[in-house]
């Protein structure tokens, strides 16, 4: 067998050049090899194109070499968790290439694959599909994403034997499985390499071929960042809210696989019963999640697409993201409630791009709403200063076409059974001519005797 | 968590209806879902088309559907291991299309991902890519390969628990893993049910969430067919090959991986020692092949790309036959090994049709000699009768064009290092004047003195 390498973290870093394409893998700061990260912005290198699905956070990991302007293009799909991040891109210091999460996962598995690249559906008929290649395959639209490489790969990973496999831990997979894979030089940072032997050939995860060096680093709670603590995950729970959630739950079956976005759709974890029998799905690599832990942080537990930790049920199972994002886009997932900005008579749903914002985070949104076999929409029903929020035709940038099939706002529920925006049932409390008046669409009225 | 229904075999097979696209998981006869397919085959259900890298072996696993007359298109890599698959595709009973064993797992994977295809350089410029739309991608001529799905997978797994968790045992992963993804309905028969919570989380090959139905189903001996017993696993063993074998080692370094084709190729196999940090990868899904046990068969041990027994070194890792082939031709592995028909002066390498017969069988041989970085050929120098098998131009239908690096045979060794076929040296006992007068192709002379 071949013996890997161990080296130190200094030295990790000295491998990379000035220009090259680095890929640093992790979801948020869990598995973000920041040890490597950090030694890498001790050094004077620059010009670095900077592959990851966010550029860690302010001044925490990839967000060092950020802070520093080490990184001159980034590829990502969630910058905005960055507020550094998001500055250099609209300063112009960054230049930014946004994909769509399981896009970019599927990418970067492609370049490892020594694939040329693929047709998905995400993103069709959206700005992100603009200037793609775009065919009818099985009578979708589909658009053609290049594979994606780099020079060289940091990973992050929990147990590696002297062979190079590796093990990663919980939801610690993420990006990092693919990103091993993709690039011509790979170096895992793990907590702790063991004997060769010690590791279960089923069980390995990222096999010994793919790694060129091994570095043994500790992670502490401080380079968790805001996944640090289940105490930084608090969010505003007000009756509206709850009752929104709460019929969101109504429209839930036994047996069901469901996606809950961030915001209202996180609240109906915190109303599913442990005898339900609905499975919860979170995009960055889990399926089987629990209700949020008493105590605790991403040291000791999972964390879910929010960055917030939660726990596993017995019977969950951990995979990484392009694996996620594979059972999201093959219809895996029954159902996904996420949040909105605008729904249009089309069904057409707009909730990423942010008016007046430059486009910087897409994150899992646009594979969930095309993939997930049923989309329910959460939000309120009018934004600020009582603007409408259901339109005639959404005038935000799309999240997804003709997806939506349920809207639940703090008014009213809305179907689009037959294809058209149907009115089924008033919020209690609310009235008819209230509806009407905050609703910019034109609407068939179907509701309950 | 959701409870997956336990049912019987033949509940199972009652759930395929004529015309049906059958999905169904192995290699040869490892992790073939063999009590499914025996039940399916005492059903009258008719007309389907079978998804599989192999039919089985004759009457047994798919083989038995075969013999039945119950299939009526096959699509695979390997038909040739059933030799009434040969002669069904010849009678023309059987409709017979044949893909790459890589391409094969890819477009299952893939249509289990919800992506419409993928652009891959294997069997670019063959016979295979006839017909296929392709495109130059980063300077490499690439095909595209629309994804697969079917009706209906039929998968076999060692450990399940019953929320559908589903843990494979040594090379049974094979296409199982993307199989269990890629049907409407899923039935997965596996060894023994365990309660839920007693597989690890991390190590879960398949989220409970791909499979419909589990059945429980012991398998024994006879049901692994010719990889039940490492007896059957003779070679022809003479001094030629023995000594083909021996140059053949030469060309490899510490710390390559290896991959080893049938015939003369395995031959090397028996003569790297522990101490060479040779890595063996067989592409049925395993890195850290070590040699043949001495008693055993598939119920005990893994079994390599012959589909004979072998054994797991420490720090072996074992993974699908998608992940496996992700590895070949993305470049990870560093050498293989194979036999040839012919060769020919601009490096083309043709060895899976055998003239006069029907292309049934093309296995691995074409993603390997793709993307492998280094392509070592082994062969007799000449053929039957003593007709020439390093020619001007391939007359037979070639595996992959331009890619042999060092050809070997019983009388000489060839390289191409600067793009031409050269001479270098001279098997123990060959003279000049009879490599001359058995070769067919010019070429360069550059023996050492």
């Amino acid at each position: 067998m071949r013996e890997v390498p161990r080296i130190t973290a200094d030295e990790a870093a000295r491998l990379v050049r000035d220009g090259d394409v680095l890929m640093a893998g992790g979801f948020g700061m869990t598995g973000h090899p920041v040890h490597l990260l950090h030694a890498l912005a001790a050094t004077g290198v620059r010009d670095l194109t900077y592959i990851g699905n966010n550029v860690g956070e302010a001044g925490l990991g990839g967000g060092r070499l950020l802070r520093n302007g080490q990184i001159a293009r980034a590829i990502g799909s969630y910058f905005t968790s960055n507020r550094e991040a998001v500055a250099a891109a609209q300063s112009g210091a960054v230049q930014v290439r946004l994909l769509p999460q399981g896009t970019l996962a599927e990418a970067i598995r492609a370049g490892g694959a020594g694939l040329g690249g693929f047709y998905t559906p995400t993103a069709a008929g959206t700005v992100i599909a603009e200037g793609s290649d775009v065919r009818d395959i099985d009578g979708v639209p589909q658009l053609f994403v290049p594979a994606l490489r780099a020079n060289i790969a940091f990973v992050r990973a929990w147990r590696a034997d002297g062979a190079g496999n590796l093990v990663y831990r919980m939801t610690e997979q993420n990006f990092n499985r693919a990103m091993a894979t993709a690039a011509d030089v790979v170096v895992a940072e793990v907590e702790r390499i063991v004997p060769v032997g010690e590791l279960a050939p089923e069980a390995i995860h990222t096999p010994g071929l793919y790694v060129d060096y091994l570095v043994e680093a500790h992670t502490t709670l401080e380079e968790l960042g805001s996944s640090g603590s289940v105490a930084a995950a608090g969010q505003r729970v007000d009756d509206a809210r709850l009752q929104m959630a709460r019929r969101a739950l109504r429209e839930l079956r036994r047996g069901d696989v469901v996606n809950l976005g961030i915001g209202i759709p996180t609240l109906v974890a915190d109303l599913i019963g442990p005898d339900d029998g609905i499975v919860l799905h979170t995009e960055n690599g889990m399926l089987g999640v629990g209700p949020s832990p008493d105590e605790g942080g991403a040291l000791d537990h999972p964390v879910n697409a929010g960055k917030i930790p939660v726990t596993a049920l017995p019977g969950s199972s951990y995979f990484d993201s392009a694996d996620s994002f594979a059972m999201i886009r093959g219809g895996h997932v029954d159902v996904a409630i996420m949040g909105a900005l605008e729904v249009d008579a089309q069904a057409n749903l707009a909730n990423w791009a942010v008016p007046g914002q430059p486009l910087l985070g897409v994150g899992g949104a646009m594979d969930l709403a095309t993939g997930a076999r049923r989309l329910i929409v959460t939000m309120t029903h009018t934004g600020t200063g009582g603007a409408a929020k259901i339109v005639p035709a959404c005038t935000l940038p799309l999240t997804a076409r003709g997806v939506v099939d349920v809207l639940i706002t703090d008014l009213a529920v809305f179907t689009f059974d037959d294809g058209r925006l149907t009115l089924v049932e008033l919020m209690p409390g609310a009235t008819l001519d209230e509806v009407r008046a905050r609703t910019a669409a034109s609407f068939v009225e179907r509701l309950a005797r």
